[in-house]
């Protein structure tokens, strides 16, 4: 199992910036692309009041402050001349489909997928979709909310796949402005499967590829989530990925990067469920030998020694348990 | 705006320690003069039984640990070699005017100026004085405290002028302890306005410039209170700066450096509320170069290219709003 | 007093991980020795289902997943050719006598023993046993956990020494996972004293090393703490040690390095308590030049400047209350 792809995390919610520039950002799409990574996903265009380039829609309407520089311009050359696929994430208020009006939230984004189709669609490195609002359940109108956005998103863009990337309401979904890691009780299989199971059936003809988080159950409980995702997936013909988080959600400090041994259980297991592509929040931050914390280029170093011995084992990569 | 001071945040109660000696010191005072910082404020010289030297006072009254060097008289040095202005910060005893014996405190703190001043008073590079003693609200007797021991260090000093820089008690004045970033309620900007006009009105004649700290309301009702502060430092006759935080309030790590963009747009609204002065905290964790967080130092790159487009734009700085 | 040892913190329960190779660790070790280190102490072999080789007892009776290096091994090696003491720490199941059940800790561990003994014990630097059970208080059957591992311990090895690591109950006896830093009591010195004393009695035969924490009580109390320590070792015939924390307890972020002023402040104290060797958790995450947290490096230095000034000043250390 390797890691295709990546989240760029502007805007964050809740990991602290690096301030880089354009010189930074080349940098770190040629060190993803020497680690195999040939697709990368901005984690959302907006939030709140910030913006990721100046949107006309999101400043009239949502007061958004203006940007000292156009990120999705610039993300989309770098995944240009890395021959990479950009996935643009959406828009989350981080209000109005919170507070239940998920209408609104649908409203302001289809204008906002007219205005970013027009603006940047024809680059070449657009391919795709990410639906940013993140959810782990079935609760309020989310499916239609999925399925209303995924179909506006491929409409205007000739059919470009849509991605969503959910999460596990597992034990250790817990907000990382408390400072627990775990809670005594997650959803059970059985829960996960019948909601997933309603939510897959609505958006099944609009949503192309579901990368579940895969951070927030136990690491004993994630092949069976890993099992379930994947034949629910298959059942409702979505890609099934795996999002393969680089941060430990296990440690007091929130969140610095993965222990290399926690990573590389996690892909395996994915790999053991059948699931045949992994990305990952994400590289910047928590595996880049340029990040800000060291201990990512660390864990480039060995997810690099691990792809060589990937190589000179299978001479080319065989998706088998024992090639992990 | 540019900002022309920093902190010195030597003794810290929550940032950790970054163990320089005097040659990552005198790097430090380097990299802020050539980022137009030409002023630097000691945020406390002591702090319960922790001292930023051997003051007799500290230690006899206190029983206050004996530090292993004394960094008031690096810090003159290095400030006079660099041709800045040093701002001697106060005593906190962390406990005396905290559990309402405003007295002890300014009593403590008037025999601890009594021997600074005699101590380093002949040092070319102290330039002004920094109460220490943090406040939001007109509280007990904070009033008469600030007056006290404004009017002592004058009194001493010749008139060197003093230095406050409290903070607005907004959404975001939730303890470094505790793992929230926001709270439902912060003060109005009327009842802020209602307390600031009575303690500037107690204090107008001793303290001389006050710097309100920039971080703790949201960043939609941050012009509004940069503007209600300045039209009451105008009112009393102090000189109002701001005191732009360069770390990020909003993240679950509490605390690591801002993302450029906020800082931007913080100095963009204080420019827009006509206040002509920022200084920081602080630049050697949060700015520097050098700086164990590594965000700091992009965030250095980020700060001086903007002085560049100033710079170029106008071929020296004017105060408009379109400059930044 | 200098510091002779450090911890080796994997597996960690709260420290993020370096994700260093052997080449590091090799630097690491060098880096010790450089320092003065000839003790290394394995924090724990092995927690919950986290092991730091493949063993055969915990893979079978505890489900331990399957490590992807041999860290003992390559931990013997290196401390065999940096001519240093290696320590193993043994299995903590994290669960087993946390809910009381002692006994079970004890089997699990009675194998795991005999296993490692059989592998590992031909290998030069294996010098000793570290009771990875941390405690603060006289609880459950602790002292017949700690009896019945040390006497095994020494039973299988030829009576190699066994070291513990307890925590005083004090004010900083925080949980990790909570943000305050501070509670409202903390032990006695007498109710620690005579618990202290219950337990060194009934471990007095087979426990050789005592080195308590000294990171959870007041830096105002921690001297008549060490003393206590010092003095119930000596009645009972245990070598007392101080196991001083490099890593600072004060700070909202749960954990950085320890200011230098803070430590060395400790270590005198633990000197003029009679005290004549330190160990500290630990040395790679908070005090090496090449740890992640770059004030670790500065720590590093500022403590070898500390030896270089202990070197002349006495021409060879002496144990006198000035030397420090």
């Amino acid at each position: 199992m390797r890691i295709k792809g990546t989240f760029l995390d502007e805007i964050s919610h809740d990991i602290p910036h690096q301030n880089w520039g354009r010189k930074e950002w080349e940098d770190d799409f040629r060190y993803m692309k020497k680690a195999g990574i040939d697709t990368v996903i901005l984690i959302r265009a907006g939030y709140g009041k910030w913006q990721t380039f100046h949107s006309n829609v999101l400043t009239r309407e949502e007061g958004a402050f203006t940007p000292p520089v156009d990120l999705v311009k610039m993300f989309l050359e770098l995944a240009e001349q890395n021959n990479m696929d950009f996935f643009f994430g959406l828009y989350d208020s981080g209000k109005y489909w919170v507070e239940g009006n998920y209408q609104k939230e649908v409203d302001v984004n289809k204008k906002f997928i007219d205005e970013v189709w027009k603006k940047y669609g024809n680059m070449s490195a657009f391919k795709g979709w990410y639906i940013c609002q993140e959810i782990s359940r079935k609760t309020g109108q989310i499916i239609d909310l999925y399925a209303d956005l995924a179909h506006h998103c491929k409409l205007v863009s000739n059919g470009l796949p849509v991605l969503i990337s959910p999460y596990i309401d597992g034990v250790k979904n817990v907000s990382q402005y408390l400072t627990d890691t775990t809670r005594k009780n997650g959803v059970s299989l059985r829960q996960h499967e019948t909601e997933w199971n309603e939510i897959f059936d609505g958006i099944k003809n609009v949503v192309d590829i579901v990368a579940f988080q895969d951070g927030h159950v136990s690491y004993e409980d994630l092949e069976s989530f890993l099992r379930i995702n994947k034949s629910l997936a298959d059942k409702y013909g979505l890609e099934c990925w795996t999002n393969s988080e680089t941060f430990d959600r296990d440690m007091p400090i929130k969140f610095l990067p993965i222990k290399w041994e926690k990573l590389l259980l996690k892909l395996k297991m994915a790999d053991l469920a059948g699931i045949e592509n992994a990305i990952t929040f994400e590289f910047s931050h928590f595996m880049s030998p340029q990040s800000a914390y060291l201990q990512a280029g660390h864990l480039y170093n060995r997810y690099m020694e691990y792809l060589d011995q990937l190589k000179s084992k299978n001479n080319g990569f065989q998706k088998t348990g024992c090639s992990i």
